[in-house]
C-alpha cells in the first residue's frame, strides 16, 4: 500500500490553506501588494518593530516623530538642570531669560554640542547632566540620522501595474494579459513573474479556495527598460480554459502577481506585487500600443500614461 | 575494480562527523538555534570578534560598555589636562571647581564636540591634547553610533516554533509535524524548510551518529503572511517508518528544523534553526486550527497563541 | 485543435517588443551599458528619485549641490536672525560685523554646531531658531554625510570592453570574440557572460527586430584576475553562420554582452553591459596576445593597454 | 563538418590561458588566498581606488592616514587664517600663544566643531574661512568616521586551512585529503567548497598548464560549527590516479581550494582561498581527531590547534 507525496499539492497550496474560505469575497493580496491578513496574539513587545515603523511611516510622521523626541529629551533635561537650582547655569549676559527657558535652551545646546557657552554649567551637578546629556545625544541623533538616511536611501522599486487585466486575442485562442512598467529611473535585472490563479471550487456549504500557477508565454526578462506585457495563453490546460465572467465571479476568482528583480543601482532583490479581482479584469480587450511615435533623437520611447490604456479587441483580430 | 563515490553520504553527514556519539543524550542543536558546540585552541586575539560581541550583546549590556568606554577616555584625558599644571585649563567664572574635576568636564565638552568654552585651553600643551581628543573623539563616536544604529537596524527575523511537534494520522498514514509562525511584522519572501532527522546506529559500543533528511510535503512557500505547518509523510520510505517513541529515544532523536527565507524589507537572507528531540514529540496528536472566527473586516486572521495548541487525534481521523 | 505555448520565443524577445523596428539604425545599447530608451507620461514627482541623481552626478556637481545647500540654509536661518532685530544676537567684543553678515556667520555656527559663542543668541525668538536651526543642522547633514560616503564606498565594478570585437579563425571555423579586463584591484568572482545577437528581419515594409543567444565555448569563469576572451564558435547552428559583413550591416546587427559576477569586496552582485554595431566588428583579425614576458618576480602579468590590440589572422591560422 | 563546442574546456580553463605556462614554479593562488598576478598599463587614476586600500589597509597605516590627512588640513586652514592677519583672532585671555599656533588650535577647534570660542574670529574674512572649514570638516569626517565603521564591522571570514594537505587510505583505495575549521565564532552556512588540481601539461619546450575539478566526497556542508575535511577520493576516473610524488613536482602541480559560504551574522556571500603545491602534500598521512575528549558539559568539542595535525597512515589502515 505504498503513498504518494502529492507533489502538485505544492503549487496550488501557498500557506494560506483551506480555511480561507470563510473569508470569500475579501482580495488575499491587496493591489499595492501587502496582503489583507491579520495575526492577533502577539504580545505588544514581540510584534513591536520601531525600526520598521519608523522605516516606513510617512516623511511628514517621520519628521513629528522626531522633533517630539528631540522636544520631549530636552524638557526632561531642563528640568534636570532647573532643579540643580538657579546657580548652576550662569547667562553670561544679554536679556536675562527665565530660569527654566534658560535651562530649556542650554539643554538644545548640549544634545545637539552646539555649545555657545554663553549660557555654562556652574558646579558637580550641572557638569554631570551636561556629561549625560552629550553622551546621549551624541547616541540619539546616531539614531535619527541613520533613520534620515535610511529612509532616503532606501531602494523602493516602483513598479506600475495596468489598472486592469484583460481577456484579448492571442495567435487563435485567447490570453489572460496584465501590462507592467518601471517607474523608476533605476534599472531591474532579471526580472521574474509569477501569475497564480486562485478560485473557490465545492459546494457552497464547504467550498475550498485553490490555488494554481498560470503558466506565462515569457516568465522573466533579462532587463526591463521598458514595459512589459505579461502573457498567459488560455491553451488546453490552462486552468482558466471555458471559463465564462459569471464562472470567475461565482468562483470569487482572484489573479495574484509576483515579481522579483535585482535593483542594478543597489544590487539587491526588489519585489512587487499586486493582484486582480474578477472585477478587475476586461475581457475581449486588448492593451493600446505604448510605443511613442518616432523621435528625432531616434531614442525607443514609451507613453507610461497608455500603460493602461485598452482599446476592443475582436476574436478574429 | 571500479570505486564508487558514495553520494548518499552526502546528505546524511552534516560536517559534524561519527564522533559526536560520544557525546549521546546531547542535542546538537538547541531550541533558540545555537549549536550545542565548542572549539579550543584558538588564540585569544583570533578568536576575539569585538563586532560581533558588541552587536550581540543584549542592550543593557551594551550600554554599560559604551557607558564605561566613555567614563574612561573621560578620566585619562583629564589625567592628561591635570598634569599640563593648573594654569593649562582656564575656567571663565562660576563656581570653581575642584581642579581634576575641571580638568575632567573639559574633557567631557571636548571629547563630544560640545565645546561651551568657559573652561578653555591655555598653553600650547593642554591645545596639543585638545587636538588630540577632538580627532579621538570623532572616530571614537562614530564606531559607538554605528554599533548602536547597526543593532537597532540589524533586521531580526523572529520565526516562532511550536513548542512540540506531532505524530498526526495523515491521509489515512501518518505524518511528523511541526508548526512556525512569524512574529515579525515584515514579510518573509520564499520561505524554505530543511528538516533533518538525527539517530544513534549500530552496537552500544560502536554507535554511529545517522542523518537523514526528511521529505515535506512542501518544501517552500512563496510568502509567508500566516503560518505554516511543516508535514512529513510517513511514507515506505522515510526513515521514520515503523519507529515507536521508545525506538526514538533509544536512539537518541533529534529533528533539526534549518528555514531560510528572504526579510522583504532589507532583501536580505534570513535564517531560523531549531530542534526537536523525542520528549519534545507528541503521538497521535494534531494542531488546533490558528485561524481566528471572522471578523467584520472580513481579514483572514490568525491567532498567535494557539500556534503550539494540540488536540488529541485518533488513528481513524 | 491543441495549442504549445512557443517557449522559444522566451530567449529572442528581451521585453523590447516588435515596435522597435520603426527605430532602426539606432544601437538599443550603448558602448557604456545605458540602455538607449526613453520614458514619457511619468509624473514629475513620480519619476524624482533624489536620492540616485545625488548619488549618480559627477564628484563636481555633487560637491556644488551640497555647497548651494548650505549657502541656501544658512541664508534663510540668517533671515530669520536678522528680523529677530539687532538685538536678539550679541556679538562679545572684536570688529563689529553688519548685522546681516553677523547673523550669517551665527547661523553657520549654529547649523555646522560650532557653537563658538563670541556671537550667540538673545531672547526667546533666537533662541528658538537655534534649536530648529541645531536639529535641522543635524538631520541635513545626516542626508548629506551619508551621501558622501556612499558614493565614496559604492562598488564600481569597471569592465573594460576590447574596442572591437573580431571574427576569428577558431579550430577549422570562425568565431565570434570580444576582449575584456578588470579595470579595478577588487576580485570579481563568478563571472558570467552572455551575448545576445540581435538583427531586423524580414520585407522593408515591415521589419521585425529579432533576438539570438550566442552559445559561449565558456559561460563563466570562477574567478577573473587577468582577462577574459568571449568566444562565440560560428558553428552550424550559430545564427552567425554564412553571415557577411553587408548582411550584418544590413540587417543593423547588435551584438549585447551582459555580464554579472560577485565583487569580492563588498559580496554584491555587479553587473556590465556593452554592445557591439556590424561597425564594431572586424572581420578575420584577433587579439594580440595580452601576457607580458616573464619578469623576475614570475608573476603572471598581463598589459590592460593591449586590451584592444588586434592583429591580423589568416584563414589557415 | 559538423563542429562540436568542447564543453570539456570550460572547467579546464579558469581564465588563467595557456600562457601562464612562461611562469612555471610560481604559485598562482598564494597561501592566504589572493592571486599572483599582476596587470599593467592601467592608468593611475583608472586603477586607483582609494576606498578598497583605506578599507584594507593595517589598522596602524589606517590611523596614520587619518592623522596626516587631520594634520595637513588643520595646517593648511591655519595658512588661511594666519594671511588674514593678526587681528582675525581674537584669544579672549590666558597665556597667549604665537600667532601661527592660535591660528592652528583655532583650526581644530573649528574642524572638529568643538568651537569653545576662547579664540574666535573676526572680521568677514576669517568668518568666510570657519564658513568653508566647518562644511569640509563634516564632509570629511563623514568619510573618515565611515570608513573607520565600515573596517571595523566589515565581515571577515577567517577560515583555516590545515598547513599541509595529505594523501590518506580511504576505503580500500587513497585519496586527497585537506581540512579546514572556521576560526570566527559567526556561523557560516552553506559552504561549498571547490578543489582544482593544475598541472603542466606537454613536451618541455611547450608545456600547457591545464586544470581539473577534483571531485569531492561532500561539496556543501549545510552548516560549520565544527571542523570538515575535504576529501577527494582516488578513483579510477581522478586525475590525480597513478600520479607519484616525483610526477607532481615535476608537473609544477598545485592544488586550488575555493570556499563560498553565507556568513548568518551579516547575511553576506563571503569566500576563502588556499592553494597547496606539491611540497606541501604529504603522502601516507591522515589527520589526527580534532574532537576534544568529552567534557563534563557534553558540549561537542574541537581542538583549533590539532587543525594541521598529522599521523603516519599505512596503506592497510
Amino acid at each position: 500500500m505504498s503513498y504518494q507525496i502529492p507533489l502538485e499539492e505544492e503549487t496550488r497550496d501557498l500557506g494560506f490553506g483551506s480555511v480561507v474560505t470563510r473569508e470569500s469575497r475579501q482580495r488575499l493580496l491587496n493591489r499595492n501588494g501587502t496582503f489583507n491578513v491579520e495575526r492577533t496574539g502577539l504580545s505588544f513587545w514581540s510584534s513591536l518593530s520601531p525600526y520598521q515603523s519608523l522605516l516606513n511611516m510617512p516623511w511628514w510622521k517621520f519628521h513629528i516623530v522626531i522633533a517630539l523626541f528631540y522636544l520631549t529629551a530636552n524638557l526632561v533635561f531642563a528640568l534636570a538642570y532647573y532643579f540643580c537650582g538657579p546657580a548652576a547655569l550662569e547667562e553670561q549676559s544679554g536679556g536675562p531669560l527665565p530660569s527654566f527657558l534658560k535651562a530649556f535652551f542650554f539643554s538644545v545646546q548640549t544634545i545637539a554640542t552646539v555649545g555657545f557657552g554663553h549660557i555654562h554649567p556652574v558646579g558637580v551637578a550641572a557638569n554631570l547632566i551636561v556629561t549625560i546629556e552629550s553622551l546621549f545625544g551624541l547616541l540619539s541623533f546616531a539614531l535619527a540620522t541613520g533613520l534620515m538616511f535610511t529612509r532616503f536611501s532606501k531602494p523602493t522599486a516602483k513598479i506600475l501595474f495596468s489598472d486592469k487585466a484583460v481577456i484579448a486575442p492571442y495567435r487563435g485562442i485567447k490570453a489572460f494579459e496584465l501590462r507592467i512598467a518601471n517607474a523608476r529611473k533605476n534599472q531591474i535585472m532579471e526580472l521574474q513573474a509569477k501569475v497564480l490563479f486562485s478560485w473557490l471550487e465545492g459546494p457552497a456549504h464547504r467550498r475550498v479556495r485553490r490555488f494554481d500557477n498560470l503558466t506565462l508565454e515569457r516568465e522573466k526578462v533579462v532587463f526591463f527598460p521598458l514595459s512589459w506585457t505579461l502573457v498567459h495563453p488560455i491553451d488546453e490546460i490552462s486552468p482558466l480554459k471555458g471559463l465564462t465572467p459569471e464562472d470567475l465571479h461565482n468562483s470569487d476568482a482572484e489573479f495574484l502577481v509576483l515579481l522579483t528583480g535585482i535593483d542594478e543601482t543597489f544590487s539587491e532583490l526588489v519585489h512587487a506585487r499586486s493582484s486582480y479581482k474578477s472585477r478587475e479584469l476586461v475581457w475581449d480587450a486588448k492593451f493600446e500600443p505604448i510605443f511613442n511615435p518616432p523621435t528625432p533623437s531616434h531614442h525607443i520611447s514609451i507613453d507610461i500614461r497608455k500603460l493602461s490604456s485598452l482599446i476592443a479587441a475582436r476574436e478574429d483580430t
